[in-house]
């Protein structure tokens, strides 16, 4: 593959081997799908005249199926590279900063999986001091939960801190009013491509038939309302108030040179979960709160791969739409700096997170700003995902 | 209002006063919206020649609005009354047996509540036998869980008998196959017509502007895959196999002289869950086993009213969609015939279920079929939801 003609600087992220998907708008003008390439966006209808982007999601686009995305894939990266396409390409091209970006998928379905073993082992740690960290069943399958499609919003839209019913420990009775323990989930997501008819499962081997690309996911959770409210059913509206997604998909024919193993699975898992080929990505993420950096999760420390995420998902028989979004649940290594969430940061209010100023947070604050961005290596680059951001608004 | 001009029989249940609406196909040709009278169905796109009509599914007719919702019942109402239309209509009538049914609206999201006193209260009694029945929360919110939009089918849709974890309690690991504790829950469903905007919440009192219709939802449940994987994050490959719902959506305005007080609330709940018109439903349900009757809930008897839940799902700012579809959980009345699910009628296992010519069932065996029913006092007439049926397929 030979560089672009473009002029991008080396340490961009999206040069020509990584060709995101998103959606955006040129100065008033309706969305459409488009590739991001350096600092612009590559308008996908003009440039390959192709009214399957001429949409306002990656829906009917992603239904196409894996051998159509590479063939793509590879007339976008020919118009790029070869430079005899610089005249025709160049009317297609709009600068990122004069362009909106969009919600680049119409969401189907929304699940969010518990898939990182030392956040799942905080998490018990913490609320169960005297039981073993993890639960009977969380090695033997990847644990999830259908979240809310509706309220999957694009990178940039306000939070507004919900309200809710919360009963502290000490309390009788539970009060209402906004959410007093609100908390980030950084997380990586995973979107369906190729549909799968019920009373169908998809095996690990299928992974790269069905996903479509990976975006970065803040899954916002109000703690005080979701410890509450979530026996015996799960989490329901301590998250379902709002979960944001970075605007660019990256196809996971970008992450070749990412692909890693997970770590040892013992015991092994039953056979409809084994991969065969890994499936484990070297993702290095970072979260900021306010503009300084409290932890970098690594994504290759994950338990669980996507690719068992999506065959335990889908082993019943539950049949997969095109927009089907899955998380991985909350990203935290083994080190401090590592987690995630902000109550494993603060180790649930214990050990404030210090910020710029002689700040301190053990959650966030309304006007709060927070930003998570990820890095993956590429063939002789680096791939970068964005950045997802949203910043907190008063309750209403 | 006067009498249709159609020949009806006097307990048919779908009379002018109720006139449902669904989605149907005339014999070979594409979907369209209905409303069921008597036997019939009337064709909307021809009868009042409005293209909101000419769709495979309600959702763009829901969205129009309480408004406009009662304008066309008030045209169908009408037409199906004053003879004078009878030419014009009886062309845009079909035989049900002729027309092929499908599923009436586009799933946005779909929310599983938990809202029976009765039912919770038994499978505490059967899982937590020296502790109360009911958790902390559970007269203080309506407890509530998303489920899987996709896998929502509509009735006479085959239901596979899924695959998955099952982890008995006298064995050590679990082992992965067919699930051998498959149940049926017998719930009524809520389609949300009116969207409603990120940020806001819908109190009780907005109920009827944004809930078009009521159906009747079966929320199959593989209990020995629920019994595994369910801790800490709810229900999820045990329930998203397959959830039935009936073809036909009773309007709320067909159900004014069905409307109860719930059971008293005590303690009295937070004021955003307060009624002032009371939105219980006195709906008489009956479940068929293989043609046997075996239980009559009552959905008089739930504690929580639908628009309560309506008003926990949104309060924290989660917005709704046209198309949102929310179910009751299982209905359950305090007799032990009056209990909606097969593992509170056999008492998880222990008191067996009797079938005609002396068969028994704990759970579903394959080849079975569940069918359930429900009407509900009309003004002067009974109001008839039709049914939910389904038949289990052997594990594939």
């Amino acid at each position: 593959m030979s560089e672009t003609w473009l002029s991008i600087p080396a340490e961009s992220g999206f040069g020509v081997r990584n060709l995101p998907y998103g959606v955006f708008s040129p100065p008033e003008s309706s969305p459409r799908v488009g590739v991001r390439i350096g600092d612009h966006v590559l308008d996908l209808a003009a440039a390959l005249g192709d009214p399957v982007f001429a949409r306002p999601n990656l829906n009917e686009f992603m239904a196409t199926g894996q051998a159509c995305w590479r063939r793509v894939r590879a007339e976008v990266t020919e118009l790029l590279t070869d430079e005899a396409h610089r005249g025709t390409v160049e009317p297609a091209l709009y600068p990122l900063d004069e362009v909106e970006l969009h919600l680049p998928y119409a969401v189907a379905d929304y699940v969010d999986f518990y898939a990182s073993e030392h956040h799942a082992s905080n998490i018990g740690r913490m609320f169960r001091p005297d039981a073993a960290p993890l639960l009977p069943n969380w090695k033997h399958l990847p644990v999830g939960y259908h979240g809310r499609a509706g309220t999957v919003v694009v990178s940039g839209t306000p939070i507004v801190r919900p309200n809710g019913q919360r009963k502290p420990p000490a309390e009788d009775t539970p009060s209402f009013g906004p959410s007093r323990r609100l908390d980030i989930e950084a997380e990586v997501g995973f979107v369906v491509g190729t549909p799968s008819p019920l009373g169908t499962s998809v095996p690990p081997t299928d992974f790269a038939r069905h996903v479509f690309g990976v975006c970065l996911v803040n899954d916002w959770s109000a703690r005080d309302i979701q410890a509450w409210e979530y026996v015996p059913l799960g989490p329901f509206l301590g998250k379902s108030f709002a979960t944001s997604v970075s605007p660019w998909v990256v196809p996971l024919d970008a992450l070749d040179a990412a692909r890693v193993p997970t770590p040892v699975q013992d015991p092994e898992p039953l056979p409809y979960l084994r991969e065969t080929d890994p499936w484990g990505l070297d993702l290095s993420m970072t979260v900021e709160l306010n503009g300084r950096p409290i932890a970098h999760p690594p994504f290759s420390s994950m338990y669980w791969s996507p690719a068992q995420m999506l065959a335990h998902l889908t082993v019943n028989g539950a049949s997969l739409r095109s927009g089907d979004l899955y998380a991985s649940g909350t990203v935290s290594g083994p080190e401090r700096e590592q987690r995630g969430s902000l109550i494993e940061l603060s180790w649930n209010g214990a050990e404030p997170v210090e910020l710029d100023g002689g700040d301190h947070r053990s959650f966030l604050a309304d006007g709060d700003t927070v930003t998570i961005r990820a890095t993956a290596p590429g063939d002789g680059c680096t791939i970068s995902f964005g950045e997802v951001t949203g910043t907190i608004h008063p309750a209403s």
